[in-house]
């Protein structure tokens, strides 16, 4: 057992203190937003702070990076409105975590990393073909976190497109059988495997695991 | 392919809605929070909302439920500006989802589930003694989400304990050798299996993966 002080903490070296508080909070979604700039023109990037935030009406969250580093996807999304979300899957690992590196504003991370920009025709913001479940999103608010010069960015549920056979009777939808992967620290990439669904918590009543 | 339009999604029955909605985010961490009232009266609750908001300062996120409902945990940390974040295992994951049950505001859950509420010297707050890691934080802002009533609650890491030999010499911590769980949905646990670390992304040069 090994206790990390917040001194401990204070005094680690820059890369370790960041791979080591990226894996506190425990796995991580895994997922490309897509957004376009005003001309159209698209940008693609991993963003691992995917999080839900309620079902009525249908809501989640991400957090952005700090405002002094460029963000290209954050101005387009505070831009146009508009993203959308894409699970990522082992096949595309690799150009997902590609489209993190520092392309220029007018480089395309599609183009740079052969991911295809797939346009539906109510929404003018692309999402990614090779991605197993595609979320558009309609920017409702970007709150900023002062503490940290970061921002919190709600988005409401447009569009949800599940490409498999995959929807349970009860509306729970099997991203594992989809090949989503989940992420812990900053570049560590999961499978998973499904221990069980455990049923609605009762007070005086053990949870079981739903056939 | 199955899509669905706002107009589905809207229309679909409260229960589906709740598991479709909250399967969309992608995979996620499965932790304990733990608290105390203001006379010290511990409370356990699961959250799967916990988020990285930045290494410098050390930070997280977590999302608290609707203004409408009770919300103990929530309650107490907004009171005493403390809390515990206790990531999930196989083998307390019964216990863990239990918490989630209704239990009277009295009832602590630590006692309702057998876990163990375990108190360090320099916090009024417990760790939870059975999970594998343990974050004590302290509450920084709850920033209102009006969209929904619900607040993201922003705290900073205090201290961590590893109760295991899982840290690498880059300050990744091998949180999947720990055992921790990932959640899908509402209900669904997950093991997981490492695919690989990737190298740190770089125009025109592909990521590898790091032996």
């Amino acid at each position: 057992m090994v206790h990390y002080s917040t001194t401990a903490i204070e005094n680690m070296e820059k890369s370790f203190r960041v791979n080591f508080i990226n894996s506190l909070s425990g796995f991580k979604s895994s997922n490309l937003v897509a957004t376009v700039d005003k001309q159209g023109n698209p940008n693609l990037a991993m963003f691992s702070s995917a999080v839900h935030l309620g079902a009525d009406p249908a809501l989640m969250g991400l957090v952005s990076r700090p405002r002094s580093v460029e963000r290209h996807s954050v101005e387009n999304l505070l831009d146009t409105g508009l993203y959308s979300i894409n699970h990522v899957n082992k096949k595309i690992l690799k150009a997902a975590h590609q489209t993190a590196a520092r392309y220029p504003r007018e480089q395309s991370e599609f183009d740079a990393t052969g991911l295809t920009a797939e346009y539906l025709e109510e929404f003018a913001v692309p999402v990614v073909a090779e991605s197993q479940l595609n979320i558009v999103m309609k920017l409702v608010e970007a709150i900023p976190i002062e503490v940290n010069n970061t921002e919190f960015i709600i988005g409401e549920i447009k569009k949800v497109i599940v490409r498999g056979n995959v929807v349970n009777y009860d509306g729970f939808i099997d991203i594992e059988a989809l090949g989503s992967v989940s992420l812990s620290g900053l570049d560590s990439y999961h499978e998973t495997q499904r221990i069980g669904r455990l049923s609605y918590p009762k007070p005086d009543k053990e949870p079981r695991f739903i056939p």
